[in-house]
C-alpha cells in the first residue's frame, strides 16, 4: 500500500452518441471513482450546446438528480473526468473536464497523465501572450489546439500533441465529436467500448461494466480515434515510441475486475503472489494481504505455497477524508481506525504479509507493528513488486526521490525499518514475466525513462 | 448478503471516565458503522452538564471538528449511537441517543435490539397520559424509568427492563453514571473494555481496537453494569432466561475482526464455509464469495474443498445512498454498479458462490446472472446458514414472513428461482457446531423463539 | 431600537380547511418572520396522516421545493411557527410546532408567549413521573392536556391551560380539528383570518395579507375558537381576565402594515411620534429615525414639528446572523456596517434622533456617536415609549432588571450615557393615549403586571 | 422600482496595502452587496503569494470564518467584487475578480460595467488563436493585457483599454500594485479611499464608511491610480472623453448613503422628488413611496408638495431570491408577499406614488393594483426620471429595445397600462438640473450615447 505516496493519477471517460450519454458517463464515473476522489466532472454536448458540472469531492458529492437532468437534457455526448490531486482550496478551478472557448467554438477537454516538458511550453505561450486560469497540462494543451486550429479539430490536436511529450490519456470534445488520444509509448491507459451504435472510451474496462457496454480493445499508442455522426475513425496521430504502459496500473492503480494489455488485473496480480511464493518461501502458519490492493497478490502466494490465507486486516469502509483526533493512549489510533488485526488469527501465529509494494515505508511500519501487537509471533514481509527507487514523471506523484525509502536505503535497512522479520521483494524479472511480454515502463524500479525526462518536470 | 432485507441492526458505544470520551465515542461509532448508516448521535456530560448532537447520514457527515470540540469541552462520560432504519423523513426525531429530562435530571438512553411488547407497554403508558415524540421503543424505556426512579437511576432502569421483553443492549447515560444493560436470553451483544481507569460498553468488540482500547469480557445475560466514581459494579438486573444470543451476528451482522461469545468473527464464517464444503462438495474450477460479508465462508469453503478461491466479484467501495438512473440497454446496471464479476476469472469455469444468508432471493438471482453473463459455465450456490424460514422481532427487519423466500417455496423451487445449477443451505446441526456450544437464538431458522412474541410486535 | 435586549417573540400561524394548507402557511410564515429567525417549522395534515418539517434558520433556508411538496400532498390542515430564542447549539429540538403522540393521536402545537408558572407545573408534572425532551413551555401544555384528555381535545385543552398562567397564543392541530386559544389577558396577539370557505389563525394580520386572506376579526382574551369540518366554534374557555394587550407589540415588534386592537400599527407608531413631537419640541434642522422600527414614529415628530423628516442612516439589508472581525481602525465597525450616517445630510446639521425604545442603552450610544462622527451639531434623543424599567414575563426575553439601563439610571444619567445633547421620553399617558382606549400591558414600564409573577419566572 | 429589468450592474473594492486588506474588503462588499447578489470573490496578495476565494451567492453565503482567515494569512493587498447577473447553471465560472497567469506573473481583475466591442475584440483574439474560459468582457482585458505587457502592467493595462471601448471601473491587482481604472467617460463610477497610510478603491462612497476609511476624491474619467510600495502615483491612462457619469446611479442604483459627483445621493433624490412636485402637483391626501429605492423621491415630493408622507407599502425583508408557488386564490401573491399595502393607511385616500423610474411597467401596474385593493380613492403616480427609453449598454442590462414601456408606448398608453389616474415623469431638464452640472450619461433617455455603440454590443 503506497502510502498515500501514489496520488496523482486520473479517471476519464467518454462517449458518443447515445441519448443518456451524461447518466451514463455519471455511472462509468462511479466505476472510475478509484481513480480520482478529488473531484469530479461532466461536458455533455447536443444539439442545442453544452452543459458542464463541476465540483471537488466524490461523484456522489457533485451530482444531484437536477444536476444530471440539466446534463442530460437533449445531449447525446458527453466526457467526464475524476480527479486525485488537490493543490490548495482554489482547487475547483483546476477540476477536469476542462472546457474552453476558441475560434472554432467550445472544446472540452479531459486528461489522466503527465507532461513533462508543460512547464517549457507553458512558459513559451506566457511569451507569446498567453494567459492561464489554472495550473493543469490541459490548459497548454488548449492553447496549441486554438493556435493550430485552422484545420480543425482533429489536425490540431496531432499538432499540439507533437510538441508535447509525456504519458497521457486525452479525451476532446470538440464541435459534433469525440476524440481520444493515448500517448505514442501508451504509458496511461485508454480503452474503447461499445454501448449499440455508441463508442465508449475509458481509462479502464471497468467502466464499460459499469454503462452496461463491450469492451472492444485498447487504444493504441499514438493512435487518434474519432467519433462522428459517420462513425468510428482511428489515425496514426503520433508515431508509436517504445512500448512502456505504466506497470504501476496493474500493481496498484487499476481495479481488479479490469482487463488491461488483454489481462485481468486480479489475475496478473494473484500471478505476481504466486512467484513471490515461489521465489521467496517462508515457513509460516497464515498469509494475509492488506486490504484492498494486495488481497489478490496475497491469496496467490497462499495458494502457491499451500499456507492458509486468512483474513488478517480489517479495513473501514466509513473512513473517508475523516477527521481524526488521535488521544494519547492510542498514538496510531489514525491507521487502527482505518486498518484493524483479527487477534484471534493472529495471535501466536507466524504471518506472511503480503503488500503490493512499499513507497515511503511508513504504512508498512505501521502494519507490521499492528500485526506484533496483535500477538504475530513472526512477520515476513513479502512485496509483490520491486524496490520503488525512481520518481514516475507521468501521472503519479511521488514526489522527491529522497522520499522514496529504497532509493536510498538497502533492503536491510528497510527490513529494519519496517521491523520485520523478513523483507522480500518479487524481482524486476519475475514482474516482467508476470505481467505478460515485456512491453512495460518499469522507470519507478529501473530510472529507464521511455521518454526523456531531463530538466525533471514540476509535476501538476 | 440479504438484499437490503435485514436493516433494523444498531450499534452503541459508552465510556466513562475518560478525558477524551467524546473524540474516543467518535472514533468508535466509525467502527460500529456497519451497524447503522442512517443518522448517529453522541451525548457527552461533565460536571458542567451534557452536551449532545444528533444527525442523519454517516458519522463522518454528522460529526465535524467544531461539534467534537464543543462536545469534548469538559466533559468525561458519553454515550453513542449509530442507527440502521429510517421511517420516513421526520426520522432526525427518532435519532439516537433519546436525551430526556424527568425528576432526577437528564437522561440519555442508546439502544440496539427491539421490544416485543414495547406497542402494549406504550399504549398503557399512553392510557396513564403519557405523550410520545418518538416511534423509539427507546422512549417507553424512559418513561418506565422516570415513573419508577424513587430508588435512583439503577433501580428504576432494572424495574423498567422487568416490565419490557425482547432483546437489546441498553446504555444509559444518568448523573454522573454509565450503566449497560443487556436483555435476560444476550440475544443482543454488549462487551466491556478498558482503556487506562476508563471503562467501555460497546456492541463490537472492534470498536475497542478502534479505541486504542481493551477487550475485558462480555456483559453476561441480564447483568447490569454500572460506572461511577467509585469505579465498575455489576448486579444481575434481570434474572437470565435460556442463552439465546443472535446467530446473525455471526453469520452477517458482525465487523469480521470482532469477537463474540469468545469466537472470532471472521474464524467463525470460515469454519461455517469447510462445514459447508464437507457436506455439499461439487466439483468446480473456482469459488469465489460475494463481497463483503461471505469472504471468509467462501475462503473456508475453498480451502477444505482445496479449489482455488478467487476473486469473482468486485465491489464498489464508492456506491453509498447514491441516485442510479438505469438507462434502457442494461436494466441491472445498478446491481452491476455495485458489484462487478470479473469475466476473465469467470468465464468458462464452473463456479462454487458461496454467500451468507438467502432472504428474498432476489439479490443471489442477479448476482448468478452476473456470473453467468460474464460466461461462467456451472453456477454452484452454497449458503453458509439454514433457509431463513421466520421472522425476526429482536432488532432485525426481516418485515413479514410473506417476503421470506425459503418460507414459501421448497429448495429446489429457489434453486430455480435463483437460477443456480445446485443450491445447498449449511444445516442447523451445522450452524449450530460451527458457532460453539449452542446457546444462540436459531429462531430465524427454527421458529423458536427465546421470548414468546406472541401478538407479534411492530418492529420499530 | 431595542439593541438585542428583546428576543422572544415568535410568530404562529394555522389554516383549516384548505387544499393548499401547507403551501399557506409557508407563505404567512415569510410574512411572520420578522417575530422569529432562529427556526422555522410547519406541521401538516390531511386524511392519510400529518408531515412534518422543522429546521434552525430562516424560512428560506429551512423550506425547500420537495420538502414543501411532501408537506403538501393531501392535506388539508397546518400550523407554522418561527422562533427568535435559541438555548445552545441543541436548539433544534426547541423548535416548533411541537408534535407529540398522546392516547388519543398525534397533536401539534404552537406557542408564541410564556407561562410564568411553567417551571412549577413542570416540576409537579416530573413528580408524577413525565419526562420532557425540550425545554419549552409548550411540552408542558401537551402534557396536561394528554392526562386530561378525556373528554376530547378541546375540553383537555382549556382544562390544561387551566392550570397554567402567563401571555400566549396557542395553537393546536388535533385529529382533524384546528384550534386556537388566546390567554385571559389578550398579551399575545392572535387573530381570526378567512381565504374562502378555509379559516386562519395568525399572530399578526400581514399573515393574511400574504396569504390572499381576509382579517376577519381578533382573538377574544380567553377565547378558544375550534376550526373543523362542521366550519368555526367559539368557546370561552377560559374566564377573562383584565384587558393588557402588550404595548410592546405597537411600539416594536409587530410589523407597520400589521393591524392590531382595530388600529394600524404604522399609525400608532406615527401618532406616538407626533405627541412626542408635541411634548417635546426642539429646535432642529432635521429629524431622522433609526430604520426600520423608529422611521414611522420619526416622520411623525418630523410632520408635527414641521422640521424636515431626512433619511440620516441607512440600514444594511444584507448583515443578517454574520461573521464580522473588527479590525484595529474602527472599533465601532460592526455597527458601522449596519447602520451607516448620510454623512452630507448630517453634517452641521441639528439633529433629532427618533428610537422607539431603549432598553440597555448600547445601541442608542452607538448611534449617538456615529451622528456626531457624521458632523451632527447636536443630537436631541426621542424615545416614543417610556423608559423601560421593568423585565417582561409574558414572551419577551429583557434577560434581567439589572441589564434595563432605565431601571438602574435616572434620565439625566442616560442621557449622559448615550451622549444625547436632550434625552426625552413619551410619557405613560401619551402613550395610552396614542395606543387607543387603554386595556394595554404596560408593566414594562410601571412595573403593573396583569398576572402574578411572584416567583418570577425562568423564561423558556 | 426597475422590475427586474435593470440587473447587470456590479461592485468592485480594492485595498493597499494594509495587514487586514482580505478582511476588510470582507467588510467593503457586505457594503455593496445591492450592487451585485449572485456571486462575491476576493483575491488577497501577500510576499508569499496569492489566495482566491469565489462563490455563488451573497457575501454571507460565499465567506466563511476560516476562508476569511485562509485569505488574510500574510496578505495586505486585495481585490473584491460582488456581481448580479447569472448566466445559467456554470455562472462561477463567470465569477470575479477574474485570476489569470501571464508571462509577468498572476493578474486578478475586477471589472464594474460594460465594453461595447468586446464581441469584436474577443473574435480577433479568437482568431489569433486564443482561448476564452469565461464570458466576461474582463476575459478579453487579461488577454490584452498579456499580449502587451511587455512594459509592465500599468502600460499593459492603459494600452489594454486603448483599444476597447465602454463604461467601466477596473481594478487589477498585478504583482504587488494594486491599480484601478475608470472608463473615459467616467460612466461607472469608483472612488478613492484612505485608511491610516492604506488606499481603497470602490464603486462607492459607502464601502469606505464601511471599512472605517476616508473617503478621498473619485477617480478622473481616464484616470489610472496605481498603488505600490512607494504609495499612489495617478497618470492619465486614456484622453477623457465627454463626461457622462451614468445618471441611473442616482436615479437608481447607488446606495442613498453613498456620495457620488460631490453629491449625496439620497440628497439628489429628494431634490428630484421636490422637483417632481414643483412640475406636477396634484391634489391627494397621502404621498407614499416604493420601498426601498424611491423612499427618498417620495419624501422630497412630500415635503415640497405639503402632503403628509405616508408609509403605504411595506417590502418584505427577507424575501431572497426565494421559492414562491402561488395558490389560486391569490394570483399576485408573489408582489404580496415582498410588497404589502397598509390598507388602513391607503383607506379612501388619494394617493401620489412615486416611483424611481419605469422599465417595463409590469410592476407598477401591480402596485397601483394594491393601492386599488387596498382601497385608494385615487391613485396619481409620480416618476422621478424621465421615460426609459433606450437600452444602456455601458453595464445596466435592458435587454432589448421592445421591453422597454416606454420606448414603444406614448404616455397615455402607459397611464392606461399601470392603471394609474394620472402619471408624470421628470422632464430631462429637471434631471439634469437636479443631479448637478450636466456630464451624465442620459441615453437611457435620449438616445444620446457618450461611445459609439454601433454594432450595438451583446452583454455580456
Amino acid at each position: 500500500m503506497p502510502d498515500g505516496g501514489l496520488k496523482d493519477h486520473c479517471g476519464v471517460f467518454g462517449i458518443a452518441f447515445h441519448p443518456e450519454a451524461a447518466g451514463i458517463t455519471h455511472h462509468a464515473l462511479y466505476a472510475l471513482q478509484h481513480r480520482g476522489q478529488e473531484s469530479a466532472g461532466i461536458v455533455a454536448s447536443g444539439e442545442g450546446g453544452l452543459e458542464v458540472h463541476k465540483g471537488m469531492g466524490l461523484v456522489a458529492d457533485v451530482f444531484d438528480r437536477s444536476t444530471l437532468a440539466r446534463l442530460g437534457q437533449g445531449t447525446d455526448l458527453a466526457v467526464g473526468h475524476v480527479r486525485y490531486s488537490t493543490y490548495g482550496a482554489s482547487a475547483l478551478a483546476n477540476a477536469q473536464p476542462l472546457l474552453v472557448r476558441y475560434r472554432s467554438g467550445p472544446l472540452a477537454l479531459a486528461h489522466n497523465g503527465n507532461l513533462v516538458n508543460a512547464a517549457a511550453v507553458r512558459e513559451e505561450l506566457e511569451g507569446e501572450g498567453s494567459i492561464f486560469q489554472t495550473s493543469l497540462d490541459t490548459e497548454v494543451v488548449a492553447h496549441l489546439v486554438a493556435r493550430l486550429s485552422d484545420d480543425g479539430p482533429e489536425e490540431a490536436l496531432a499538432a499540439s500533441l507533437a510538441r508535447v511529450r509525456g504519458g497521457y490519456a486525452l479525451l476532446a470534445l470538440a464541435g459534433r465529436k469525440l476524440i481520444g488520444v493515448r500517448d505514442p509509448n501508451g504509458i496511461r491507459p485508454l480503452a474503447l467500448g461499445r454501448l449499440g451504435d455508441a463508442y465508449l472510451l475509458a481509462s479502464e474496462s471497468c467502466a464499460f461494466d459499469a454503462a452496461g457496454a463491450e469492451f472492444v480493445r485498447e487504444v493504441e499508442p499514438g493512435e487518434m480515434v474519432v467519433v462522428d455522426r459517420h462513425g468510428l475513425r482511428s489515425t496514426p496521430a503520433l508515431p508509436p515510441g517504445r512500448p512502456a504502459f505504466c506497470v504501476f496500473e496493474f500493481i496498484y492503480i487499476a481495479r481488479p475486475d479490469s482487463d488491461l494489455q488483454g489481462m485481468n488485473v486480479h489475475a496478473v496480480r494473484k500471478e505476481l503472489g504466486r512467484r513471490l511464493a515461489r521465489n521467496y518461501p517462508v515457513e509460516a502458519d497464515i498469509v494475509t494481504g492488506v486490504p484492498d490492493s494486495s488481497i489478490s497478490a496475497a491469496s496467490g502466494y497462499a495458494e502457491e505455497a499451500r499456507i492458509p490465507y486468512e483474513m488478517g486486516l480489517v479495513k473501514n469502509r466509513y473512513i473517508g477524508r475523516t477527521f481524526i483526533q488521535p488521544h494519547q493512549e492510542a498514538r496510531d489510533l489514525g491507521v487502527t481506525l482505518k486498518l484493524n488485526p483479527l487477534r484471534k488469527v493472529i495471535d501466536g501465529q507466524r504471518v506472511v504479509l503480503v503488500d503490493d509494494s512499499i513507497v515511503r515505508g511508513t504504512t508498512s511500519r505501521h502494519i507490521v507493528r499492528l500485526l506484533r501487537e496483535a500477538g504475530a509471533r513472526e512477520v515476513h514481509l513479502r512485496i509483490a513488486s520491486p524496490p520503488y527507487r525512481w520518481p514516475c514523471y507521468f501521472g503519479i506523484d511521488t514526489s522527491s526521490r529522497g522520499e522514496l525509502v529504497a532509493a536510498v536505503r538497502d533492503g536491510e535497512e528497510v527490513r529494519r525499518l519496517v521491523g520485520a522479520d523478513s523483507l522480500k521483494h518479487l524481482s524486476l524479472e519475475e514482474l516482467v514475466a508476470g505481467t505478460g511480454a515485456g512491453g512495460c515502463c518499469l522507470a519507478c524500479f529501473n530510472g529507464d525513462y521511455p521518454v526523456p525526462v531531463e530538466g525533471g518536470g514540476r509535476l501538476g
